[in-house]
């Protein structure tokens, strides 16, 4: 048996073992679909031990969001720095390249924004609330870019906003199906296209 | 008991039923989740008798993909005689309009393709078709406008393509979870800023 230091450090790389393994099976499967006996099996590990973990799906499904919106605030934290709001626009483009490197992740959110959008689901809220969060990431960043002179014209930041979430979104969907797509082009194009100077790169 | 013609016209009634209540359902859990039983009692008939209808749940998530592609069809047709490709551009737009009456087919399509993106599925070659023909037909619009010379210089038809068809797909999603959002006018504005002429309306 392991000390109880090695214990603590045993048990969060079990913790993050069984959200990875839950994040491919939601992914691959949907939430609702997946059984806490598939996810305790997914992750090598019995059904009471995934319990102990997490108290219950809907905990191991907060928890694998959670993870994956800590990972991705960490990734804008540093771009909020510029006041023009560019290169907070250029991390969605090292997001999406990112995401290439990720399918089960992008695959997890596709089904299960899809699912959450499609009715009464444990995720509704969550997905309510992101959505909220990243509209306003992006309309304050084109905000931004306006007011330092270098957003197009003719942009109305608000529904821009939701286009550049919804442009992001619906590529990975078509990448998923084809991964010789090449999303974060596309994203970069329709950002381009957005500002009168040029994005790094 | 009818007729042998009242038979007929009562199992083309009946099929049309199973088909809107399988789309409800399927919308609502997503077709794993859905079991042929589920399916039958939405459609208030016996299982024995939706199997009559449709041989299968496979055939008949089919039947439902293929009833909501030939009402699409027939809104394109039209607009496929304009030379510029602007009317069928302007169909994309009349499209979200009318998906705002659809919810559930909406809904429905959101979890599909999602679930057929993410893995073994089978509608997952009916998507990378359905993605195909959808991309192929936004492609040859932009080529048309260009060639009339009312697309604006710096887009790319290919990578556009894929674009709108992204946008389209990412504003269901948010629309869906806030009913608010203007979808068409989303599009519009999106399809306006590439092209050179004012879109009707």
């Amino acid at each position: 048996m392991a000390s109880h230091q090695d214990g603590y450090a045993t048990g969060r790389l079990r913790r993050e073992q069984i959200l990875t393994a839950a994040t491919e099976l939601f992914a691959r499967v949907g939430y609702r679909h997946a059984t806490v006996l598939e996810l305790a099996q997914a992750a090598g590990i019995s059904r009471t031990g995934l319990l102990h973990h997490f108290g219950s799906k809907e905990a191991l499904l907060e928890a694998v969001l959670q993870r994956r919106d800590a990972e991705d605030g960490a990734r804008f934290a540093s771009a909020q720095a510029d006041q023009t709001g560019v290169a907070a626009l250029t991390a969605l483009i090292d997001l999406a390249r990112y995401n290439v490197s990720q399918p089960h992740l992008v695959a997890l959110f596709a089904v299960l924004s899809a699912e959450a959008a499609a009715g009464e689901h444990p995720a509704r809220d969550y997905f309510i609330e992101r959505y909220r969060r990243t509209v306003e990431g992006a309309r304050r960043s084109l905000l931004r870019a306006r007011e330092a002179g270098v957003l197009a014209a003719d942009i109305d930041p608000e529904q821009q906003a939701h286009a550049i979430v919804a442009l992001m979104d619906g590529l990975q969907v078509q990448w998923l199906l084809d991964p010789a797509l090449d999303m974060a082009g596309a994203i970069r194009s329709h950002l381009q296209r957005l500002l009168t100077v040029p994005l790094p790169r």
